[in-house]
């Protein structure tokens, strides 16, 4: 099949054994390659493109490039009571990370909270993988990474400190959890890049150039830096994220974290910080999730500013993305399906047989069994 | 002495002695009383005014209207591994702050890490008073609290979460420590209550007046709503600070928590959070504080924007200014000078016996001693 006549419309499910098998096909143990595909797509799924299955083409040639090792299995360096530190060995971010929540769940049951530090991982995706995974188990998660350089110190013209991402997830009772899940910068660099794909402008502030000039331009941009939030106030927040995820944990730090994108001669050596809580240790969680639902609730029903129809909470719009997607399918741009089925080709399968086929609900079916 | 020739500079250590003999004076158990001086004059040394003996006047307020109880002490409510929840029974914010910090601090030694979460509790001056405290035992702490309402949600207009404040403190070698402290809010309501006392106006897109306007006007701003650092973001950052310090607590959360100033009926039920991190847990903590070191000084010697002089790291600013106001006394507000003037004569205490008097120094005095 050309790729001039590639769907753009695909089903999360196929999409996501299409990534499984094709990590598979590219060396990595199958429960890993499941895990990395899951989270690439429930980003795509959940609206966040940037965290989506557009990183499978820099993660197999990561692994191609021998800057990842998907055979070498994470391991504890120490522990002490309720915290520990994990080596992720330079496996997948995301295979690395999920090691990493496991202990801190479980230090969370023994202990009331658990703390797991890690050093020697890989971009780790969404935070919002792994808090969905915590509130399953009714816990609160705080899970923190640092990234390669990207966003200047406040005063500076170059990148030095990434667009460390934060992510904190609660459960809720009826409503939806609480998730946030956010780069310290105006908006993650991801978003510029897929602007870039796209062919797209980026709005005035989210980024300097190389020069330290504003820019709407994507590509110039991501030869320059992106802005962290609020000024100093983000580049604070950033600072102390790399220094929980990085200097606490014997990580890259800084201009010590190498970029997934520009560097093939050393692994990233990326940094995580995980911290579980165990709700019950506080209240019992049934009064927990109720009030959740009523803090929420009540923002919600806030007076609105003029021309605002509704008020959201952090992980709203997630979760109604998903529902779409499920349903609908996820749309991809014409320039990641391309990678894609180059990548598919290349390792003996068809993206196209991921091409989103409407399945018939219940409502649709009556006229055909009723 | 009469309020107009009143001194303005005053003497950090006679300052504090001045209001710890106020608040002992009121009813405060000294040892209490001394907390929470240290706190109010520790703020103003640090050159963070909004959170100083500014607040002297409506502490003592809240304590004599019964809306604070000096005599209860706080208490562990529950604890279980490294965690603790404790009810700070309506003391000082201060007073319960230190006893929650000092739980903590004996969790994170014998555990690693500890978690204390705090309900019954007031405001707690600024999280770095507790910070510098963990720096000290080579801790790293994490602190939050909630606030009475003060920002609008996102596509909200009035008040509804607080500008909750978030702190972390890290442990440095040879530089100073790492110190983030920061208001949610574009800045911290506090300044705008100083602005207010006097008389000044305030930059465009601190706060929006009552009705949703963008306002310059320090009183009219008080009367709305200030705004979170980067829209939505610090918006769910102001959200998550909540859970943590209210909603997991059995604190006050949103509009539950009172507002210290206006609400004369309940106390505040202001709750908070703290972690503290045994560092020697996850390295050797001499080679942490090269770690953070290094990473302070190379952002430090970043190249610099045009008409910057200088790459500041967070909590640097505040140093200095403890050096010079050390050195050459605290300047406070005619208001502020007035208030406390009055708060002296009612207990029986002359303010102005904490001017400030230069106190020669070696190099002044070898004329004399030589």
């Amino acid at each position: 099949m050309s790729s001039q006549s590639l769907p753009l419309l695909y089903d999360w499910e196929k999409l996501q054994s299409f990534c499984c098998d094709v990590f598979t096909r590219a060396g990595v143990p199958v429960t890993d390659a499941s895990i990395v595909a899951e989270s690439l797509v429930q980003a795509d799924l959940r609206g966040v493109e940037s965290h989506g299955v557009v990183r499978t083409g820099i993660y197999l040639k990561r692994v191609e490039q021998g800057m990842m090792d998907p055979q070498a299995k994470p391991s504890v360096v120490s522990e002490y009571g309720n915290v520990a530190l994990v080596d992720g060995n330079n496996n997948f971010g995301s295979v690395v990370g999920s090691y990493a929540l496991d202990l801190a769940m479980e230090r969370a049951k023994l202990h009331g909270a658990g703390i797991v530090g890690v050093k020697g991982s890989n971009h780790f995706g969404t935070g919002a993988y792994y808090a969905l995974k915590a509130i399953q188990q009714n816990l609160i998660l705080l899970v923190m990474s640092n990234a390669s350089q990207t966003m200047p110190p406040t005063g500076g013209v170059r990148p030095f400190i990434g667009t460390n991402p934060l992510c904190i997830g609660v459960p809720a009772g009826e409503e939806n959890p609480f998730i946030l899940d956010m780069a310290t910068s105006v908006v993650a660099r991801g978003k510029i890049i897929v602007a870039a794909q796209k062919g797209e402008k980026i709005p005035l502030g989210w980024a300097i150039d190389k020069d330290g000039n504003p820019t709407t331009d994507a590509e110039a941009a991501l030869e320059g830096s992106v802005l962290p939030i609020g000024g100093p106030k983000g580049y604070a927040i950033s600072m102390f994220i790399d220094i929980l995820s990085g200097v606490l944990t014997g990580a890259g730090y800084g201009r010590y974290v190498n970029n997934m994108y520009e560097n093939w001669q050393e692994p990233q050596n990326v940094g995580h910080f995980f911290l579980a809580i165990d709700i019950s240790r506080f209240m019992p969680i049934e009064m927990f999730k109720q009030r959740v639902d009523q803090y929420m609730r009540q923002i919600k029903n806030e007076p609105k500013a003029p021309g605002v129809s509704e008020i959201l909470v952090p992980g709203e719009i997630e979760y109604r993305q998903t529902e779409a997607r499920k349903q609908g399918g996820i749309q991809l741009p014409p320039k990641v399906v391309e990678e894609l089925h180059e990548i598919g080709l290349k390792y003996g399968l068809q993206l196209s047989d991921a091409a989103f086929q409407h399945h018939p609900v219940i409502g649709e079916t009556q006229g055909l069994t009723g």
